[in-house]
């Protein structure tokens, strides 16, 4: 970075800094460039690590060889940024955020240097971080977080040097799950160590129980109600074993999924709004609550639950992309918003599929909702035509007003997806007797003759009016 | 039948005549048994076939091969309704409905003998008849239906005797696609002679085009623009051709996959209230109009169009099972409406998926509909990510307020069910704006970061804004 650059904005035209080169990032800073040329809108992007604009969701398919190359998940390289008109310094963190002065100062990571930039608008898309566990060998050759895709080249270099073949994960959310496939993909025997009594929180331990029981039948071993207390290194410095209270986990390799929390020391330090659970808080322009030229997005901020009416945090590349356009869109002198999300995520271990959208019971109940709760069994295709698989599928719906509140679905083929209906269902505020009319797509390969998500709706819908009209058709 | 029963009601129960015993009849038979005991309702259903709850939507696959037995398709036999207090009579044809009287006059099949049968309450549930063409040879040996279990058997029979083993299906619609493709399984070669310049006339041409690429990269003839004149017999009286004005079409099995219409003859003869489409008319509890004691569902009714604002024929197994179910309720005391229909239809041919829902080019233009289309090109899964797939998803959107018309989605595994998304959009009325920010299940094995709903509605959104922001991230 030159020093002439550095001091203030150039002529007529203004400069927008974007700090974090990821989804959000980026993607603003393209739909920013779309809307306004280089002659109205500088574009400088600090982003401190190797790559721009990459799927970290797809790091557990490129770990587990179902991707081949590093490079096809990079959606737009350095170079094409560069070439549309950005300003891009890769290996640059910013330091600090001066919003009195509107200035960022950047460090260069290799050389240390340090230089002042001013903004007209900026844009905050420093993600999140990992939770790291502040335990003895956390640190140690063999220990792997996979936030990044330099996070996945060193657990892959791990992996073709391991002499054993023995991983544990620590973590049972979809990091966790989906890193178990990775590792079985590439022949390790794998424990999942989990801090609760069944995998993926973000299910209800009643669905959870299903997931577990499902990996346990893949051969991963699952350990619930355990928290890891130290990783145990040998005489080489490496990890050897995982620990916790109760027992000693072999370990040739240890991934942590133990979750992420959003990247937001810089926005603290310069005195910006944050929530409940340590993420930027914005309008729904994405504009940070307050102040008129700065907005952020991606997996730094807490996003409106549309379900719950208040704030939370969901790290996840497909809203990531939506707050960049948003942003982007807005910093280009238009007009859009993003309202927020109703919870929908979609995970799979090997051939398992895990959906979610809304509440979770206990997020209902902490939402000051009353509800029914029904589980249904049906299957993703009619039952007579071949690969017909069982998927179970659980509702909440608010008493009185029958307002969907909530979906959870484990399955096979063809259940992930399914969820959508629900996510649909949930931002139009249907109620599950509205549901139950739904006019799903149906053919004997595609759907039972009602589709599972409608026998759930009936059977919530019965529940909400109180009526036993006995089992669904 | 004794004539005893059939002179009236019994003592101070009611009784229920249901008219035809498939997936609307039996539906509305058991759910009303559900809500009232064999004390409080009698239940006599008139069935004129063998067969009752069966799924005549999975008739391509068992004539295909995917589905071995017959019985598979049978949700309910006629024993399971007897066990639960449904006096079922197959084999017994009802040819006359006395309106005023409160009775109808049923015929045995076998023995022709006829008796009067009186009721309380009355479900019309006689299904839709294929359309057969009014030309030479149309009732020659050879030349197959595919709407009843029967007509299956039938064809099956035809197909294990056949000499050559070359098939003509006449019509391109669903039935006539997944029967091409029933027949590419049983390893016969086929040509389809389709009337329309594409097929699937229930996707604009634009769209029927790509189906029919597809179906000609499987080895499918595609005959377009032609209309069949005369089908030929052999010195053995059997089909051997199907003749347009243009060419013939060498045969050893004819299959007619037309279409269908309402079979409403009993009831236009008793003066019921019938539509443009020959189909009965309810009320949005399924009782016939002006009728406070008869009810009507499934195939021979017709339903509202809640996007075109009008009556439409839709013969679906889906919609037939729905309005079972809220007729059983009602004539059992309790209440449920159909609200209609958004016109959702899914179907495939061979690996190709076809999806759509609410109103094609033309439907919207007759609707009074002024509108935009998109039609983009995404991938079922993330890019990178093994399976992925090529989909086009076409999107129709109301000028000014943007609300979201009509979807239609051609591609391979993972596109059809995605129709889904839009189905609720448009029962919920969301414009395509509001769809842009739709929180769908995202990760790499089910969708790309912007699923491709996602991305034709923000193609869709730029269009109705008039904005040119440029292709989408």
């Amino acid at each position: 970075m030159s020093m002439s650059d550095a001091s203030g904005t150039s002529g007529g035209r203004e400069r927008l800094v974007v700090v974090g080169g990821d989804a959000a990032g980026m993607s603003a800073a393209s739909q920013a460039r779309r809307l306004k040329g280089p002659d109205e809108l500088e574009i400088v992007a600090f982003e401190r690590g190797h790559f721009t604009s990459y799927s970290a969701c797809g790091i557990p398919y490129w770990v587990g060889g179902q991707v081949d190359d590093r490079d096809e998940l990079i959606a737009r390289t350095p170079e094409e940024h560069r070439s549309r008109g950005i300003d891009l310094r890769l290996r640059t963190e910013v330091v600090e955020i001066d919003v009195d002065r509107g200035r960022v100062r950047a460090r260069d990571v290799d050389t240390g240097a340090e230089a002042w930039t001013s903004y007209d608008k900026l844009v905050i898309a420093t993600g999140a971080r990992p939770i790291r566990p502040d335990m003895p060998g956390a640190g140690a050759p063999g220990v792997h977080g996979v936030q990044t895709l330099d996070d996945g080249q060193e657990l892959l270099d791990t992996l073709t040097r391991a002499r054993g073949r023995r991983a544990v994960v620590v973590g049972a959310g979809y990091i966790g799950v989906e890193m178990a496939e990775a590792l079985i993909n590439r022949g390790y025997g794998v424990t999942v160590v989990n801090r609760g009594a069944e995998p993926m929180a973000t299910l209800d331990p009643d669905m959870g129980r299903l997931v577990r029981e499902a990996m346990e039948g893949m051969g991963i071993t699952m350990v619930n109600d355990a928290e890891v207390t130290k990783i145990l290194t040998g005489d080489d410095g490496r990890v050897r074993a995982v620990a916790t209270e109760a027992a000693e986990y072999p370990a040739d390799v240890v991934v942590l999924g133990i979750g992420v929390r959003p990247q937001t020391a810089l926005a603290r330090a310069a005195g910006l709004p944050l929530g409940e659970r340590g993420g930027l808080l914005t309008d729904l322009a994405m504009r940070v609550r307050g102040h008129e030229d700065i907005w952020a997005g991606g997996d730094c901020v807490e996003v409106l639950d549309l379900v719950a009416g208040r704030e939370r945090h969901v790290a996840l590349g497909t809203h990531a992309n939506k707050h960049g356009q948003v942003i982007g869109t807005n910093v280009g002198g238009g007009y859009a918003t993003f309202p927020g999300v109703v919870g929908t995520a979609v995970s799979k271990v090997c051939d398992l599929e895990i959906a979610r959208t809304g509440l979770r019971e206990k997020d209902a109940r902490r939402a000051g909702l009353r509800f029914e709760t029904v589980t249904i069994e049906s299957t993703s295709r009619a039952g007579y035509y071949p690969g017909a698989s069982p998927m179970t599928v659980k509702m909440l719906a608010e008493q009185r007003t029958g307002r969907l509140l909530g979906v959870q679905i484990v399955g096979r083929e063809g259940a992930g997806k399914r969820v959508d209906i629900a996510a649909v269902a949930l931002t139009a505020g249907l109620t599950v007797e509205q549901m139950t009319a739904l006019d799903l797509g149906y053919a004997p390969p595609f759907s039972p003759v009602w589709d599972p998500v409608l026998v759930a709706a009936r059977k919530a819908a019965g529940k909400v009016r109180g009526a036993s009209q006995g089992a669904p058709v």
